[in-house]
């Protein structure tokens, strides 16, 4: 009868302490505590998220008085198929990534998972609090060859936060040796935008296969909460049920099914993200800051003092990630082009003061 | 390994076939194809949605690229927690109550659980898919003598769709009696906002005890998936673990923040909403169809030839729901005033067929 809880409870009201790191990007109320408001406001580069949005179209007031139709829903699904090349039958709708990755460890009955470390954290956290024995796994481990026991493998691909890629042949190969033992390869790749050709979601519905897509990151609209999962047909139908009859809202059908048949937006912001990316690393270098980790929207650079680094970035209203287990790591969100400019005064000015 | 999937695996794609009824209300693509396209358009009366929805304030377009925040997200719960009159601590935000009550079943250990039946179809689906044994309850064993060893109850309070009520006394008593044993009861207030004094919301956070409450159903905006659970500290906390750290999309923070606020709206809505009800109770007695069920928002009739009228009324394009189960049942939600007239007006002419 207990409810699986962690020992923490969860609120919603309480910032992190503030000499705690917080668990999750974007949390400018804890920054703020933390360093005060910055006068000219916070240039957020803690998430990983497009800085220059997909232009929201109008949203008549009635769609929010109507519930999604199997008209809304069944085309913003095949909009997503068709954006991410995927069966449409594979395509799952959920109000944000993070919902659906909390559901599928529940879905399925205890067993040996390995989770990617470093890994995009909640998946962790997901698969331990619905009660299946958790081995963090590196990615040199990730072979055909070395999956031991695991019956469940989850990894990012590209990774979140280091940037690491793997092959689609690996992958699918993995997926195939998981499958014949009932098991399943989950394949996260909410920062997979910018790099389709590794993408295996046009694979998505084979046995033993899952993937995740986000659509807030890359089209700058987190606040939507939209996300996908693609499975096979029958673990598509179990996350469907238990995600609910209605899972997004009917303007989340309205301006993700635009956005996501707009291929020219997307080709344009992935040539101009890149462009922007190798501004932003050119100024990592002159900063003497080693980038050893990068996806389409974020950064990470490796410095030996980089929790000081931290400190005087947010203390000059410059917010960016880091990890409480990796204290040289930080990771940095692409700016949009004000934001670029002055993260490199400011690099300049902290890193001057040395 | 094999995840918990029902047999018929649900599909976002397809319309429910004509013959069969669909398992929610609100599916005009679903009438249009056992119908056919109104001339004037549907009168859909088919769920429990106020017809005249409250105003939505103006959104700007940059909410919908940023995360909701920590003060977005409890902004919201404390406006829920003193419209529902209920411990601020007890509040879980939800992408619509769907997404909760279909989660909640998968927190607990497999046990006995008695589901009030009549009810909402969507609690005996999620408690059945999640491993429980389930018993349907008819109302007149709702007693504290009479739940043998049940250890989870689930009523509706107001019930949909019959409108049966509890006793506040009655549910809170029961209550204390399946928490002693580890027990739950789960009262849904989805159409409570009409009758605040039958509410146990305000005891939201004792143990033993959960309430839903659905946002767009009163506020009309359904379209925005927002709904609330209220719980004790520990169950509270396992439920928003289980939803991800961003349950709800910032407009809806805002939306939801600014309409749980206006108390004039809401005074005034339900004073108007009665008064629409008490016209439409007329014009079903006119009619010869007896009203044995309401809540502000639906009136359950009676009818010998029920589907035969169902079906001519859906032939003049009003839609009405009917029951699978229940084939003398037939459900209408509350029209505005333009729909109120033209429901008349084709009752009139359907039963003069007669």
């Amino acid at each position: 009868m207990d409810p699986a809880v962690s020992d923490s409870p969860s609120s919603l009201f309480s910032v992190p302490a503030e000499r705690r790191l917080p668990s999750h990007g974007g949390d400018t109320a804890w920054a703020t505590t933390r360093f005060g408001e910055p006068q000219s406001g916070w240039l957020d580069l803690s998430t990983g998220i497009n800085p220059d949005p997909y232009p929201v179209p109008i949203i008549a007031a009635d769609l929010w008085a109507r519930l999604p139709t199997s008209g809304h829903l069944g085309g913003l699904a095949i909009a997503a198929a068709e954006a991410y090349r995927a069966p449409t039958e594979s395509l799952v709708l959920s109000p944000g990534s993070e919902a659906v990755l909390t559901l599928l460890p529940r879905l399925l009955a205890p067993t040996k998972v390995a989770v990617l470390n470093p890994g995009y954290g909640s998946h962790m956290t997901a698969w331990k609090a619905a009660g299946h024995r958790i081995q963090a796994m590196p990615a040199e481990n990730i072979t055909a060859q070395r999956l031991g026991e695991t019956r469940i493998l989850v990894v990012g691909n590209p990774n979140n936060p280091d940037g690491t890629r793997f092959e689609p042949e690996l992958l699918l190969s993995i997926a195939d040796q998981l499958s014949q033992q009932g098991g399943l390869l989950v394949v996260d790749e909410a920062f997979a935008d910018g790099n389709p050709e590794t993408s295996i979601a046009p694979h998505a519905g084979r046995e033993g296969l899952l993937v995740f897509r986000s659509f807030g990151k890359f089209y700058g609209l987190p606040g939507i909460r939209l996300g996908f999962a693609l499975a096979a047909p029958r673990l598509a139908s179990a996350l469907r049920d238990g995600l609910g009859a209605w899972p997004v809202s009917t303007p989340a059908c309205l301006i993700g099914s635009t956005a996501l048949k707009d291929r020219a937006w997307r080709e344009a912001t992935v040539a101009h993200l890149k462009a922007r990316g190798a501004a932003l690393d050119a100024a990592f270098e002159k900063a003497d800051l080693p980038v050893f980790g990068s996806t389409l929207l974020f950064r990470l650079v490796r410095h030996s003092q980089a929790r000081t680094l931290f400190n005087r970035l947010g203390e000059n209203g410059v917010l960016v990630r880091a990890f409480t287990e990796r204290s040289e790591w930080l990771r940095f969100g692409l700016p949009d082009d004000a934001g670029l400019a002055r993260l490199i005064a400011t690099l300049d000015r902290v890193r001057t003061a040395d």
